[in-house]
């Protein structure tokens, strides 16, 4: 491969683009791999889609590798397998769909659980077809509410989706392992710093799933590690350690006067100017807070619920969804229809709704919270006794220091990361709703269980340009750089023929190689585009061309070192080896 | 590549598809290479995958040797740049229009002129960026209204599409010469026997344009050639040759009674057994038919007008929606609400609407038509005398034997084809629109000049299968084929282990291979599933494994040859070649 930089369609940026919140999505766009073409969605320019086919291909590589073989299925969709499935209702807004000349209804799928399905079952018949591993490298449409981030985020972005289907659980525990082990070896060969962590489902279903996070500090998902332990997990995963449950050894419930309370801060500083229940160290975490949320279910239909958790806790509302889903919650603002619910008083003790409680609330604890009366609060209310929750719930925010649920003795730290890729142990969910059933090796019928095994391809670029750039550019791995030299010709007498004569006998050994012959851009210019393209290795034919010498210099190192011309492909090939 | 059957999701059907019309359609779905999973809308299974893959790498190839940069828009579009070119409201009902949850209108894109007219104006500024060759390899969305063929008429689809700019009309015509020599180099090394054919240029504005057809009995598309001359079109682009217009040197207009003569054949028995106007040589050819349609204008108008064809000819709908596009037409049958259209008995003198003729009803042709009174006909009704057409029009069906437009003396023969390609010389439509300018070498702002140009990836593979299939199955030509060679194992003892020793080693030569290693499935059911796929070679390890030997079979030609295991690499690669 020969570009020239004199005809390639490219135009670098010295600006910041407006738009552009994140290092990836600036660089990405000033350096000419790709260009907004809609909310959300981006248009890969030459320099882009050269990356991406790399990125693309690697990913193709492991997954034939380990078995899969590749299909295509359409993108746009009749509603009834996603209506028989559920997820025609349960991701809402979250799809496009659309009505064709015919009124049919139609949707431009997430992913495509339910075409594999009636695919294998359309196919396979019996025992002897299994196990069975399927991918396919599509676009995908998601109707985001809140694009962000260039190619992180988008509303049409590139997707490596994959689907095992095996006859038993230690089948589908085999596969998933297998894939396991070929994403971690595909965000190895894109050079990609990735942590694997637990993670809920979500609408996907099933049980078991993990996400391969990017670390990076624009990521979007927070994860905990152990200081101690190898525990890692999204913080939507994070199960919160519950005290055992006790006896109640507190006194009675006592109702005091707390005027101008309705904050957990004012609540604690009256509490212990006014000494109640006989105690001055009244904190935060002695408070239960009660927030009343919405929950909105799939298929439209509200209902108002309370969640109780230690006032030194905001309830966050990602991991607090991600237990909810398919359902969604939003915080509740419509006091005046509901006179019994006291906003800034309320307590659980006696509420009319749904009372969900963080695990901290276990029975036998005792708390200051609000007496459902405006201005008075109530001592020593213990759960257990004075109210029982309906339920505990995952909805508290997850802090660095909190104990690590999988050891005794550690604590979790906090970290960023971009998720590129989740692997689900699905189960029996979507065989189960098209009641696919083979034969078995018994002569009895065995419905097969299910993995699904998502890469974001379009975004695993943006990740990359996340870890691999400086402040002058973009710095790609080798494995996925648009080419593997930039030759840079100065532009004096001669240098441009000869940075030519060197690009086209490189290229005929095989390397991807970009020459600058534009006419008429200085040598500055043309050194400050090579870095913030980012190319592993530049050659600059200039003042030694004379010697039969051309600079090779290092992207990453910026390491420079004069080599014969007769030498730069030997210099080449063991840098890049 | 070395695939095992045993594992390849793959089930070959014996029995025709019920919704299968076309041959391709229904070998590729009996050969396991796709699988119908929407209306207009298929899977491409493991095998197809293959061959998909490989007719998109040629493709991809010749684009850019051609000096074509290789891009990748979103499919979902917003609707101002397609409400600027005017295409949002011409293209109408074919289009896949949706709002997101924001009540924003989307499109999915039919082609992206707009789109890369936009970015051409975004990346260059001068003459010296030009020209410019961009090209994508692009899952396509269309609301056919009649999907048909299984991969020839799809709701989605893949396409290459390319788009020139230049800076003036001999650089377009250099570019869309270019462009022409490379899709005749690409059909070439598919293995399709096509025709280039001069065309219309509907919806897509613009005013040079050719199709590529691959000749196929079941194409959609009807083309002529000359039995003289080398000229050829699709019969929406033949221009009838018109007579010279001459005097009218006819008796004067006279009105005749003919009773129940509603329709040409019944006109022209009447005439001769009452000798109309002296004559009883009356022929359909010297009646004038009038057909009254309804042109759709895009953006909801219609509008009724009448079209005069000699009485022998039908009106042929495709070419009039050719000529009248975007706008289209549909045949008027509301005489009710316009009681002085006298159905049967329509002249053109006197009509009160719009009026387009043949080019054959010249200036001072007389005809025998109706006289616009129920029962009553006119003869020696003189063009240019007794009425005067608003226009010409192409509208009239094309029949073999008519006159070569191009040449004295030829006549015309039809013959069917599959269009799978099209190129356009577009001109300034697109520029004009988003007023794109760029400084020229003399320092004035200069209006690039476009043409576009496409592929249709996915139907250039059933038009393959169309050329290349026999009773048997499929013949995939071996540029295309999934596989270079077929490995049949008999099936007795240690056949397949020799197969797939076979297979490893052909394979690691470079080979890509298919090994037949189910275990439980007979000899002929292998052979047969063999021929049906149609891979190049067939490699049996059957009877003579014992000698060392295999029989090597030609899918096409069926010639078998005994071959020692150690040359079958020579003697597939022989053949390959």
């Amino acid at each position: 491969m020969l570009l020239r930089m004199s005809t390639l369609l490219l135009k670098t940026l010295r600006e910041e683009p407006a738009d552009a919140e994140v290092p990836s999505h600036r660089l990405l766009v000033r350096a000419g791999f790709v260009r907004r073409a809609a909310p959300g969605g981006y248009t890969w320019l030459p320099l882009g889609k050269l990356v991406l086919d790399r990125v693309t291909a690697i990913v193709r590589d492991e997954m034939l590798a380990a078995g899969g073989q590749e299909v295509s299925f359409p993108a746009l969709l009749p509603r009834e397998p996603y209506q028989v499935s559920g997820r025609w209702t349960e991701y809402g807004e979250d799809i496009f769909t659309l009505r064709d000349r015919r009124d049919a209804e139609y949707l431009l799928a997430p992913t495509h659980e339910e075409m594999f399905t009636l695919l294998v079952q359309d196919l396979t018949s019996s025992y002897r077809d299994f196990p069975v591993l399927l991918f396919q490298v599509q676009t995908k449409f998601r109707d985001e509410a809140r694009p962000r981030g260039g190619l992180l985020r988008g509303r049409e972005f590139l997707m490596k989706d994959a689907y095992s289907f095996d006859l038993d659980d230690e089948g589908l525990r085999f596969s998933y392992g297998v894939m396991r082990a070929t994403y971690q070896r595909v965000f190895e060969r894109l050079g990609l710093n990735h942590t694997v962590v637990s993670a809920v489902s979500g609408a996907m279903g099933g049980s078991a799933s993990e996400e391969f996070l990017a670390t990076a500090e624009v990521g979007e998902d927070t994860f905990v590690g152990c200081t101690t332990c190898d525990y890692a997990a999204n913080t939507e995963a994070v199960v919160t350690p519950a005290p055992p449950a006790r006896e109640a050894t507190a006194p009675p419930l006592a109702v005091h006067d707390t005027p101008d309370t309705p904050t957990i801060a004012a609540l604690v500083a009256l509490a212990n100017e006014r000494q109640l229940g006989g105690r001055a160290d009244w904190t935060a975490a002695d408070t239960l807070k009660n927030v009343v949320v919405t929950v909105h279910h799939p298929g439209g239909a509200d209902e108002v619920v309370a969640i109780g958790l230690p006032g030194d806790r905001e309830v966050d509302l990602k991991r607090l969804n991600a237990v909810l889903a398919p359902a969604t919650a939003t915080l509740f603002d419509d006091f005046a229809s509901r006179p019994d619910l006291v906003k800034g008083y309320l307590g659980p003790q006696g509420l009319e709704l749904r009372y969900l409680a963080d695990p901290r609330v276990a029975a036998g604890t005792a708390w200051l919270t609000g007496a459902n009366q405006a201005g008075k609060h109530a001592t020593d209310v213990v759960a257990g006794r004075d109210f029982t929750p309906d339920g505990t719930i995952e909805a508290a925010e997850v802090r660095a220091g909190d104990p690590c649920p999988a050891c005794a003795g550690g604590t979790l730290t906090l970290r960023r990361g971009i998720e590129i890729g989740h692997i689900f142990q699905l189960g029996r969910r979507y065989t189960d709703a098209f009641r696919v059933d083979v034969l078995g090796a018994d002569g009895k019928p065995v419905r097969p269980t299910m993995g699904c095994y998502g890469i974001g391809v379009s975004r695993a670029v943006a990740a990359i340009a996340e870890q691999h750039h400086d402040e002058r550019g973009l710095c790609w791995p080798a494995a996925v750089a648009p080419a593997d030299v930039h030759i840079v010709a100065a532009g004096r007498d001669g240098q441009v023929e000869a940075a030519l004569t060197l690009g086209g006998t490189l290229a005929r050994a095989g390397f991807r190689v970009l020459v600058d012959d534009r006419p008429s851009v200085s040598a500055g210019v043309k050194f400050t585009d090579a870095e913030l393209i980012g190319i592993p290795r530049t050659v600059v034919i200039g003042r030694r061309l004379a010697e039969g010498c051309a600079e090779v210099r290092d992207r990453r190192t910026g390491e420079r070192n004069d080599v014969p011309l007769v030498d730069v492909a030997g210099a080449i090939a063991g840098k890049l080896g």
